[in-house]
């Protein structure tokens, strides 16, 4: 029976440069799994082999419980890359809920982050988001009302 | 400022499919966006327009606040595959906390699911998991005793 989300995971091709960008936005690192290469995981992920580098990241006012499990894989390494348009089919972004959201986008914008558009938009009442980029294209989207 | 984790966003090609599958899997849906047309939704995903349904579906035991914002476009219209493999860079899958993964496999294998590894892999001290695909084949990892 499923009991509530638990992680949401992202392959990153470089770990500390991810961890930089979570940590600019705001997260934080939570544990680190140096090497790992339990035989189960390349069975549970059907590959052919499993070495990964492994860094949780969670909100640290979060009540949720929720973390970013990074994923750095070292053997099979990362292929492709992120979806480039916010209508590709697949898991396509995950949403933050910021406070003061000017306040962050300054600060992002001053770290040099890309955004998908100039400002924040508004929808329905007092909802406003701004979408960013992760270091490998993941959308994240920052929305702050709701 | 970062609050907390707020939703995940899966773009599917049909929508009551997907919502099946989520409501197999044991989530539960909390509202239904018929059709959302704002503009400011194409200026903050930086597409041409913006035509959309949306359902978003919780799980009706957990306490996270996350829900999956399950999208269909209609206008642009989804484009490409998800990722096909677990180290493909991106946004590569997400993990529900559940209880009873033995029971909760046999349902899901009644109800004609697929999964990745033919029996849940074991990790760690007590910790076990199996991921199976969604309708569009986006990742989503069952974990037990985490």
């Amino acid at each position: 029976m499923v009991q509530d989300f638990l992680h949401l995971s992202i392959t990153t091709r470089d770990l500390e440069r991810s961890v930089r960008f979570y940590e600019t936005l705001g997260l934080q690192v939570t544990q680190r799994f140096g090497d790992v290469a339990e035989p189960g995981i390349a069975t549970a992920f059907r590959l052919p082999s499993s070495h990964l580098k492994v860094v949780y990241l969670a909100a640290p006012q979060g009540r949720s419980g929720l973390f970013i499990d990074l994923v750095e894989w070292v053997e099979p390494t990362a292929q492709g890359q992120s979806y480039p348009v916010a209508n590709h089919v697949g898991l396509n972004r995950f949403a933050l809920r910021v406070s003061d959201l000017d306040a962050l986008v300054g600060t992002l914008k001053e770290a040099g982050v890309s955004f998908l558009s100039d400002e924040p938009q508004s929808f329905g009442v007092g909802i406003r988001c701004i979408v960013v980029t992760d270091p490998d294209g993941v959308f994240v989207q920052l929305i702050e009302g709701l």
